[in-house]
């Protein structure tokens, strides 16, 4: 298994930068889920390059859904969605083949894979196949809308600017619907300029930059998740560490905790005056012993520089076995935490899917035969 | 599921604080593996309970073999191992049933299993749990240490005090080695009383302090993992999330990386005097794309200041639906840093356990049928 | 994996002949079903060995729970059960260390583990492990019963002597827990003795017989299961062929399908009295493209003759690579097939609990957070 | 889960009858496998429909890879691959919506999924599923070759008229090879045209035929597979029920079994004159204690007649709630079995692939780092 996740749900991505295709399949959502495509279409487009700080790779990523939706709604079967790869240059990558690109994943895939790898484009492990990972986790976010929770991030900072953070204990659903509708999802929008030329800094210097997103999920209930490796920030963390360039992730104040005393960390129980169980402060992001508490569920995400730069570099030439100069030629982005912001959204809620659909069944009469 | 780990290892944990025993299950490890027993129990003492600045719990936590071993080798049967419970008080956390303690699974528990739910000494999610994760780690450890990889964890900082991190390219086996054999598993110890001597302060305060633990394997081949959910980030992050406490992860230079340039943070590849293949600097802490390349896989865990403490909280009582002050009485440690470090590198080794065994088959005479 | 079943359940055995216990942990039971540890026991004795019939191995199987059980009652916790091994000796199988006993385990062990593995007593692969089984079974039937299913067993045939079958379209849980009361489970009565005189005469000749066993679960909702993998089928399958000495399965009128037409082997549907939908025969055994309709799920299971025999047999010395004849001594069953009755019960109960709690989550209000 | 397959592959379906496309993934193969696209062109031939005694839909079944291979081999990344529905006749199968084809999965579909559900054609549970299963399997066919096994199935009876059997002890790789490359697959070719005048004569009456399909492999080592849930027999027909209308499995003699006595039943071992270890009998088919032993792996499966006949039947109207009278309209097979070879001989060898791959790894040689 690599490319597969999921206890209860199976999200199954393949394709790669240059093959025909790439797509997903999702086994396991239940039916009867209106899936709106004009909705997922402007999820994608998040994701999609564009724009002077992006790369210049032009591809429509408009998903042709070959099975599981009857008329729009989810029919119990499974989910095939593919996107074509229309704008294919595989010579762009040839001389990638035996000099290894730092901090990417050739070197590993050669060690793994051997020469029958596809090396080209990132081939398997291309930023391209978050598609097939946003579309699945399109489909997730408007299942969970269904149910009444709402998921999105933000733009915490990039090379070090940062944006306003969420309210850990007063974020509604609409406030995440209001980031993430932005263009550039940032909550103090005036900092997107700023950002913004540092990103072109970097690109104008060959360079790029990196960044941290913040995920939020709300209205999910109390006791949702497990104890031990069930838990909902193991299967959170499992399925954001399948989103390229992720380094870290915290669940509520995460590494800050280490340096607050238990009096400091610790947030108190109330009950509000709906009689509400809350607590006070979210440094637990909403999560204890592995299970939702009721408040929102947060966390961050450290995107590390994208590794292709236009700089020199060195490297080794794997054929030869010498020690090699290498300039990447090819399109690049320097920086993706903005396109990766539905990629972490998207993660997160196929996890949360996972999490509510492998909680126990307790609704008998559903199990019960009716015959009398 | 909730207290199962792995893809072709299955880590079984099961066990309430105040059960007739805790205990755990490996089910897949190859046969041939010699157990050294001591060397187990000297793991185990790390965690266990012990001095002024842990809880006065004694137990012996010596691990009773119920399978898997013959003569004291792995016989490829699941093995299973417990440690009986002998040290109950079971009337110290009555006031609990109501009340949930702040930032404990308390609550999040009772929303999920009901009345029935197991709350006494923190049933399933006690922290007592980590002993059989421990057993099963150390285990672990030990056929990595037949195929030459070595785990290795210490003290990156406790309150804000930080020890000497890791050298993140050179780092050895013998390092590792030296530091695991210390009680107090610090690079410097010089800053040991300090540390020491704080976490006595918190105590006194009726408090707790939390910190960072910095994780190490080398001598992993590249090539271990795999792309996308079946990374070692994933599979790790899926297992450490399993100790109770931490909040985040972070592999390699982890959220530093988000304020680096990509020059910065690129690791270049070269060839050493022997023509091995290394990068010069080890910012992805040994892992591109998922998978091992190499150079020594390298993290840190944040763990969070113990939320039990002595000192007056605010809450709420589920049965009268007020809020209340809580007191907890009971035996509690003013810090787990420390205690935690052997529960990390058991769940680093698992899932390092685990990315190798489900790596490929490629030895095809094994598959053969000898039949001429 | 090896030992261990299920999707959203895990049952994980553990044990060997000859090890400290045997025992089985089931990870993933809803909190609050309420455990009758007699009834248990009385499920636990009906695989255990007495009689002339049987072997003398005579061992008390009382299972101690060690977790998951809080007065009585799943807590939502693992739960973890062993039996110890009281009466061992090793002594008995020496001479199968280098000479396989014919149809038994023994040559693919050492194939797969080498010389590592435990072969006292058939191992991890003695019948022994069936009590194991059955103790989680004993507990999945009780949860199934709590939701108003019943499963239950008889002996189909011995040594080619027939029991009358279950009706297929009129069987009740009331026959099923009548049945499955009786010491030997037989619907006609009549013919025990011929049986039991059948099995004394192959002990007497130093032989065994085999048999089949009719299994049926009733009171389980119509579209429960999946498709395709994800079947009733499928997953009674996967677990039953975990009962040592099961050569075959099949549901319905099974084999005998292959000689009929369409027009005699369809079941039509119509509506009884109540308005509940039904089928006219069975011949699908309760099942549709892997999906329970309402109607009694029933199947049959074929038991080899055990291997274990007295007479003199022909094998070979795996050292010394020469023809040899083996004679096995010690304990042996001229049948089990009435011993292996509640296996099949346990191996059923367990799949269908997990084809249960696997089925989609559609109650959403379970799932939505109740904040206002 | 439903559509999901395997422990460490994982075959993925997905696709309705008349959605956009059928097709599969299959994650986890080893790269450098070379797929012979013409020799899976032939394979998925042998499903799909033709002449006089199958349906007269007519799709040309040509699979278009979009991920997985570079070159014609297998890169390591998941394979997929589709299939389009080019005659598409939705109107056919309208009368079905509110009437459950007796013994058809449409009314436990419906009870599953709900309204939703996508009945029109089968919906995902269509036969036509079976050519996407054909594809993973035809390709697991190939790898395995690769390895030196051979999987193969022939008929062994249609409507009661019985072909020869496998020669359980010396069948050849070659053996299998000639039978599989049949257009009609018998090993005792004169009987086809009775076989054939038969399906004839049913189709005549609208009416259908079943039969039993027998599967082997050769080639396989002894020692893999898994004790208890991990067998080879647990894993087959964990996959074989996936194909639409088998209805039972047996391994080796099966039912066949439980009327002989152990003397009867058991294998003897012998070393043959190279030194090979064999059994003289092979009524364990291959399998013991879950695992192979070096000799021929053998089974049959139970094909039931097609449900879809033409006759008219009686079902139930779900809408009106009455019961009624059916007839089904649209093309139907008078016999699957033969067509249903190859679905078995796919379903095997994705079993055996998974089994293989979820061998332990001890080739330790490959997991230690090479850095010196």
């Amino acid at each position: 298994m690599s490319s597969v996740y999921g206890e209860k749900i199976k999200v199954s991505l393949f394709g790669q930068s240059h093959s025909e295709a790439i797509g997903g399949t999702i086994d396991g959502l239940p039916s009867g889920i209106k899936i709106d495509l004009e909705q997922l279409q402007n999820f994608l487009q998040r994701r999609a390059a564009r724009g002077a700080i992006s790369t210049q790779r032009q591809e429509p990523d408009v998903p042709e859904f070959l099975s599981g939706l009857k008329d729009g709604v989810t029919c119990g079967a499974p989910i095939c969605a593919i996107i074509r790869n229309t704008n294919v240059r595989k010579g762009d990558y040839n001389n990638l083949l035996n000099v290894p690109r730092p901090s990417h994943a050739d070197y590993a895939v050669r060690c793994k894979f051997g020469e029958n790898a596809d090396f080209s484009g990132g081939g398997h492990l291309s930023g391209r196949l978050t598609a097939a990972l946003c579309i699945a986790g399109g489909i997730c976010i408007q299942y969970l809308e269904s149910l009444g929770i709402t998921v999105g991030a933000h733009i915490y900072s990039i090379a070090g600017i940062k944006d306003t953070p969420f309210n850990e204990v007063d974020i509604t659903s609409e406030d995440l619907q209001k980031i993430t509708a932005k263009a550039f999802p940032l909550i103090n929008d005036t900092i997107e300029e700023t950002i913004k030329a540092r990103i072109m800094e970097a690109k104008a210097d060959g360079d790029s930059v990196g960044g941290i997103i913040e995920f939020a999920a709300v209205g999910l209930a109390a006791g949702i998740g497990s104890p031990h490796f069930g838990g909902l920030e193991n299967r959170i963390s499992a399925a954001v560490f399948g989103v390229p360039a992720v380094k870290g992730i915290e669940f509520g104040n995460g590494f800050a905790c280490a340096e607050l005393t238990g009096w400091e960390n610790n947030d108190a129980f109330y009950y509000d005056e709906n009689l509400n169980v809350r607590t006070k402060t979210n440094n637990s992001g909403g999560i204890n012993g592995g299970m939702s508490n009721g408040m929102p569920l947060i966390g961050r995400v450290a995107i590390k520089p994208t590794p292709s730069i236009a700089k020199q570099q060195d490297s080794v030439n794997l054929s030869t076995m010498e020690n090699v100069q290498l300039i990447i030629n090819g399109r690049h982005d320097p920086c993706v935490v903005h396109r990766a912001v539905p990629c972490i959204e998207a993660a997160v809620a196929i996890a949360i899917t996972d999490a509510i659909q492998s909680d126990h069944r307790n609704d008998s009469n559903r199990l019960r035969s009716i015959l009398i």
